[in-house]
């Protein structure tokens, strides 16, 4: 199992990176697993040993040329730099010479590349991005979208949920994951225009176990175990929900669930819907965030839920 | 200054209104206040005995024979029951016999109820719900629209800033409030079509100081004194909000700060741009979030904003 990293997308890359994929070679990986890092080769080997990476890791290092900053535009990007970290991730994922391509670059780009070139499963409407949320009792639900569509029609929104519950029944060995649909009450017939037809379609589908509306206030609870909401309302919801752990520290709390709602604790969010595992982190991303970030690409890879998905699409 | 509080609406009515009453009768009111408890006059009467009201309490009851419930049609609900204690109180609202009108009752019928009584201001296209968020740093931003409407134009959202503005300029006694929009990104291009139409509707308005997105991380972090945002993505933020203070009870936390997320702190939430002090409560609302929407009545009765709003848009 190779999985990709790209080394140069980030406020703090090429470092912290490397750092973090330091940190994950040394708190061992399971047997087969290989780490590449794309970008600078001199540039990322230095860094490797700057972090005293053990010379027996399974790293190895691809040459990019080229580095998508962080403010260009995304299209405009990947066509004028095909040998960009980013590039070069997503060529080595739909070659199949990596099993999984992973940044903290360009969010557009990465979403756009992913489109252009391993593509959307065939059936999927609109590919979309998933957060972990923690859970009080334990466990996460799998909030989607989380930003990549800030306007949802409401069969999009609909078809969220059925991608959701196949993403969560895989990765995390659940029968039947409970959808809900974000919401402002309880009641059918409440909501936005597209929020009460996408219920009306989600009640219809037989293929999912939909439980109804869920509110604000329980995105924490363990009402669901997917929770379907437009990219805009997931994006600034699960942007609040993270931002948990820095009230508590400007508080200085410590406790273990907060400490679940800092990002760094995922690492990630995986691009679900596309022919391929694509996982996107914050911009900010801290090493720690990019150790954990290469563990949930390789238990991404291991659950193979896109092809999972693709099935049930075909 | 009479304040007008629905006794029978509320999960717990009448007994948490009338117990929270009688708390802000005994924690003391300020000269001239008055407190106007409507519903069913001798069962309010035997609970004003039972929570110990002292005898030279500022607190009237007026009866009223019905109640709208929770659950009932609230436009039906109105016409059909005038003499409920929600009628009756917009009744006292429209013929100024009270300043202030509050309920933890049936929240459509506190909508449309304000529109048909006391009507929405001249030139106001939406009346929205206004909720209190509180800072880190002190103090509280006004986030509005918290639930009225889930679907807004851009020019009904552009208008919030601009209710907002006027609001928390005389209540909170800001001479320029920060007016931001609540949205995934710092760029303009960022978010839903209407959020980036209403965006440069903010912009170009030289009667507010918009100083661009807010995202869900910052709701908490003193960016910005009103928070637009659509009904939807308001009433999902503010609820996941509120949450923080069941979290941190579950995990056994007790903070100041997170104690302000608590529903019960502020206890209501007013209805913005009707021409007058409406305020709307949650319906599990308690005697202790009874008693501080009382203090809230209060300080928006002393602020007049309505009428300030009024005279802005006229």
């Amino acid at each position: 199992m190779k999985i990709a990293i790209d080394a140069m997308g980030g406020d703090f890359a090429p470092d912290a990176i490397v750092e973090g994929v330091a940190m994950a070679a040394k708190s061992g990986l399971p047997e087969g697993v290989t780490l590449v890092l794309i970008g600078n080769q001199p540039v990322i080997e230095a860094l490797l040993a700057k972090y005293e990476t053990p010379a027996n890791s399974p790293i190895t290092v691809f040459h990019a040329d080229e580095v998508i900053g962080m403010g260009e535009h995304p299209t405009k990007a990947l066509s004028q730099k095909p040998n960009s970290s980013i590039g070069i991730g997503f060529k080595l994922l739909k070659e199949k010479q990596v099993q999984a391509f992973c940044s903290a670059g360009n969010t557009g780009a990465m979403h756009v590349g992913a489109l252009f070139s391993v593509k959307a499963i065939e059936g999927v409407m609109r590919p979309c991005i998933a957060g972990f949320v923690p859970q009080l009792a334990g466990g996460y639900a799998v909030m989607l979208d989380i930003g990549a569509n800030a306007d949802c029609k409401p069969e999009v929104l609909a078809q969220f949920g059925e991608l959701g519950s196949i993403y969560a029944q895989y990765t995390f060995q659940l029968d039947s994951p409970r959808v809900a649909l974000m919401n402002i009450g309880e009641e059918e017939q409440k909501g936005s225009l597209v929020a009460q037809a996408a219920h009306q379609l989600l009640k219809e589908n037989r293929r999912i176990n939909f439980i109804g509306n869920i509110e604000g206030k329980d995105m924490f609870t363990n009402k669901a175990d997917v929770i379907v909401t437009d990219g805009f309302t997931g994006n600034a919801l699960f942007k609040l929900g993270e931002s948990f752990y820095n009230v508590a520290r400007t508080r200085d709390i410590q406790d273990d669930f907060i400490a679940k709602t800092n990002y760094e604790s995922v690492g990630g969010s995986p691009i679900v819907g596309v022919n391929g595992n694509v996982i996107i982190a914050h911009g900010i991303s801290s090493a720690l965030a990019i150790k954990n970030m290469i563990n949930l690409a390789i238990r991404q890879v291991e659950s193979d839920a896109y092809t999972k998905i693709a099935q049930a699409l075909s």
